[in-house]
């Protein structure tokens, strides 16, 4: 069975590590680039990273970014020459950006270099950038315009959003592999990952929305239970934004673009209203606790339609 | 008093921070490039950064490479992602390199980029690139021709040195910062260097010797005590390529070049034979073994002549 995942973030990240535990699933997780940013003149990609650190069992799942019992010795060097540091770079996460710098210097795609490196982790799974074209989600916030990292680590998602911005969206491209990968799925998930800053992006692509509603099953899971967002900013940014803050809420931002929307139990009095979409609304325990919780979250998802 | 030193691997490096300690000197460490190379797309200069980490008080002074107390995370992760570990770069080096190759990336010369890290690793003496273009050591070995670090560190010196060959050495030039420290120095000194991979590259380049000559008091220390080198390969490669492995052999090579050529006092009967070259023999204590021993000897040399 083929499963094509879109992810950003920590909640799609965890949902791919679900499927990843599935024997007779072949999982393609599309993941955001447009929070991709330059460090030490370094290419970092914090959402492939996330997954390919996840998959390979590298993630430091307390915190979940980086590698678990990295060490900070080049951080504190940088910091002696005087360069940024607000975006902190474990060491091993260093030889990550490194590596895939020089496979982009010399010419090879975002989409093979993410595809060596995760070769070379031994992962099974296929790990597509959503573009190998620049673009990059830029918040507008009352302290003016903030690349997406800058906002969300070095001014901690503080500033009130007003707007976002895809710089160079207009000539990206989704990758030929990505649109492949949707094409043959069996199954495309949308994870439970922040609409707007990480599946938006990818959606924002010419040519991917149109790619996804060719899949007869399009599952999405909220990223939104009672209210609020396990992790990240996605709700005071929907707030901020005159998005409801409910599951239903984030159903009606991708409206027909899914089959079925999936919510926690706990909202389940939600269900007609995502019903009266058009969307089938699907309840499920989609809190992603433990590994098993993510494989039998997962096993679920391919259960429906 | 002005300093002009060229210097390359240790002996060089130590007596560099021997001058730096001299509260009366401005020294100018005018340093080989030629053995740099680019590893995982970064640009690495050893001997720049043996020379920085010493003035910084951060080498390991046990290897005499490297930070002292580095982690090597990144090492560990490179090696996962099948990259090449047969230099091994600690993580508080990698941000080194990192910075480095940032600048270069963004157009500012090797020059300008040392000058930056030196000052903002807290340096009073000049670090001086010997040129800014890109001139590689290639040693011709019986099991063919190989880049200096690859002899050096891959191949552990054991392939019998043929001869060497400086690629690029015709279109690159020194510095105007080099020649202009040459050109002001009250006393011109070169250190206990490998005078083959070390100083030769440095002094092949155009215009190096003539800017050298114009400088009256012009020192060399012998790299050979008692027909050995301290350290690094000098003494093999010295007998590989016809040389005499002594004090008098070294003085032989830079000819008048030198006007005073300091040998340790163990060498005092090659005394009348290096004189007869017509360079003056000065007999010293030339082993450094701790950092007095380092602003000794470089006191030793500014009262020389």
């Amino acid at each position: 069975m083929k499963v094509a995942l879109m992810a950003g973030g920590t909640g799609g990240t965890k949902l791919a590590h679900g499927f990843s535990m599935l024997d007779d699933v072949e999982l393609s997780v599309i993941v955001n680039v447009a929070d991709d940013l330059e460090l030490h003149g370094l290419h970092v990609s914090p959402d492939i990273d996330a997954v390919l650190y996840t998959l390979a069992g590298l993630i430091d799942s307390q915190r979940g970014w980086g590698v678990a019992n990295d060490t900070y010795t080049a951080h504190a060097m940088f910091a002696r020459y005087g360069e940024p540091i607000w975006f902190t770079l474990g060491d091993a996460d260093l030889a990550t950006h490194a590596t895939r710098t020089r496979l982009l210097s010399e010419g090879t795609s975002l989409t093979d270099a993410t595809a060596s490196m995760a070769a070379a982790l031994g992962l099974r799974s296929r790990i597509l950038p959503a573009t190998d074209d620049r673009c990059r989600t830029v918040i507008l916030t009352d302290d003016g315009p903030l690349e997406f990292q800058e906002y969300f680590v070095r001014h901690r998602q503080e500033p009130e959003v007003r707007g976002v911005r895809i710089d160079g969206i207009d000539d990206a491209r989704p990758t030929p592999s990505v649109i492949a990968a949707i094409r043959q799925a069996d199954l495309l998930v949308i994870g439970p990952s922040n609409p707007v800053v990480s599946i938006g992006p990818m959606l924002a692509l010419p040519g991917m929305r149109e790619a996804i509603l060719g899949v007869p099953r399009r599952v999405g899971v909220s990223p939104i239970i009672g209210g609020q967002a396990l992790k990240g900013p996605a709700a005071r940014m929907l707030d901020s934004l005159g998005h409801e803050v409910s599951a239903a809420g984030v159903a009606r931002i991708y409206g027909d673009l899914l089959s079925h929307w999936v919510v926690d139990m706990t909202d389940a009095e939600l269900a007609p209203r995502i019903g009266a979409m058009g969307v089938e609304p699907i309840l499920l325990d989609a809190i992603m606790r433990t590994d098993a919780d993510r494989a039998r979250l997962a096993g679920e998802l391919i259960g429906i339609g």
